[in-house]
Parts: C-alpha cells; structure tokens; sequence
C-alpha cells in the first residue's frame, strides 16, 4: 500500500492515471471514506441493505438502536459516497427506497464476511471480556 | 442471525450451549464486540498487526495519526477482548510487544480483505464525493 499523493481533487483523477489509496495514511483521501464505512452504523446499515431494499423506517427497525438522525446521516454520507441509491417514488404519500449500489455491494459482502467472522468469535470474546475462559 | 438472550454473563457460558450472537440486536453482546473492532483505530491496528509484532512506538507510526492516548486505550481494549497479545520482556529497559492472537488473526484478515475492497473502491468514491464521476 502506497501512499498518495495528498488530497488529489476530483479533477485531478484520471482513469488512465491509476491512483494508489492507503488508508494508512491520515492524508489519504481513502481515509475518510473507510471511516465513514466503518462507523458502527455504517456498518450496519450497509450489512443491512445487502440483504435488500428498504424503506427508511424499516431499515432503523433492522438496525437496532440507531437515532433517526443518526440513520439519516449514516444513509446521506453513503449516498454522497457512492455507495448508496436513495430513490423517491412518486406515490402519494412518497415512498423512500435505499439500496446499494454495485460498489456498495462489494464493500457490503465484505463487511458481512467480517461480521461473521466477529459472531463467530463473540461467545469466547464475551469470556474474555469477564477475565475468564468458557469452561471445558 | 437470530437474538441471544439479554446480555448473558460469562458464567452462564457453556460450550455444550452454542451462543448465537447477532450484531444488529442491540442487546446482544456482540453489539459492543463489533464496536470496538470497527471504530476507525481499531480496524488499523488489527491490520497493522496481521503485518506482525509490533512495538508501541513503531505501530503508532503505523497507524498514522492515532494519538498516544487513543492507541493505548484501543490496545487495550482488544487486549481485553482477546484480540491481542501485550507481551512484556524482560529487558532493560524493558520492552513491549504487541501481536494477534488467534481469534485476532481471523478477525485481522477479513478487516484487511475489507481495507483492499473499500481501497480499490476509493478513487470512484473520492469523485463521487467530489460530485462528478471519473471522465471515460
């Protein structure tokens, strides 16, 4: 991983000139972007809508615990990103849709492999966290 | 992913009683794991880590831009949740280590898997941030 050159502006990108991301490194503009993905709602509403579409209601219901601030916010810095749709259908009342987009989905999967990773490992993390390890 | 039953103590773990965690119930234990591992010094100093052993000073280098305080205070936490390994020699002056256990390795692999997509991903996201898309 190889550091960037610092903050390049969107004008600056071009395709053909592949740029190098480190989220290692506090300029990198990747930095940024991993902290608003790993945010603990960020987390989870993306592990959330790689199970479908949802309404935003629906989606804070899922995701247990979050604000409606605090899912509005999650939601629009994941738009802004790219990561995801936010559609308005012309029903009355209007309806709200999210869903990922393709480089959502990718993130997504990846954060759900790690989740799976991390229920899997609780149970002997919850012991460890009481000092002691689970008896047998 | 199904609800464990509310905050369960370490005392009524048994291996023979799989404990089904799910990170999206408030409640469940694995809630606060995950929180720990996600935050953004967390996920860098897991990945660090999966590098190999480091000592304090070398992985808040590493890490760029953690404060002192807030790698020591990550540390422990993961430390305390069996996720690394503070290793303490007998030199002088005496000399601190830092690794993954496995539980940390397993974890450190998928963040890293992560950190590759979300890097890969990144250029597209920066212009998406920026308000355009990349020409071509």
């Amino acid at each position: 991983m190889v550091m960037s050159s610092p903050l390049p502006t969107a004008a600056s990108l071009d395709p053909d000139d592949a740029l190098i991301c480190d989220v290692f490194a506090r300029a990198c503009p990747s930095r940024a972007i991993m902290e608003n993905i790993v945010g603990k709602w960020g987390v989870l509403a993306l592990a959330a809508l790689l199970e479908g579409t949802y309404r935003f209601n629906a989606l804070r219901r899922r995701v247990d615990g979050v604000s409606e601030k605090m899912l509005a916010q999650t939601l629009q810095n994941l738009e802004r990103d790219g990561l995801v749709h936010r559609e308005v259908q012309a029903t009355i009342p209007a309806r709200v849709e999210y869903s990922l987009t393709p480089a959502g989905t990718r993130i997504a999967t990846q954060l759900v492999n790690l989740l799976e990773v991390i229920e899997a490992e609780a149970p002997a993390m919850i012991a460890a966290r009481a000092g002691q390890e689970p008896a047998g």
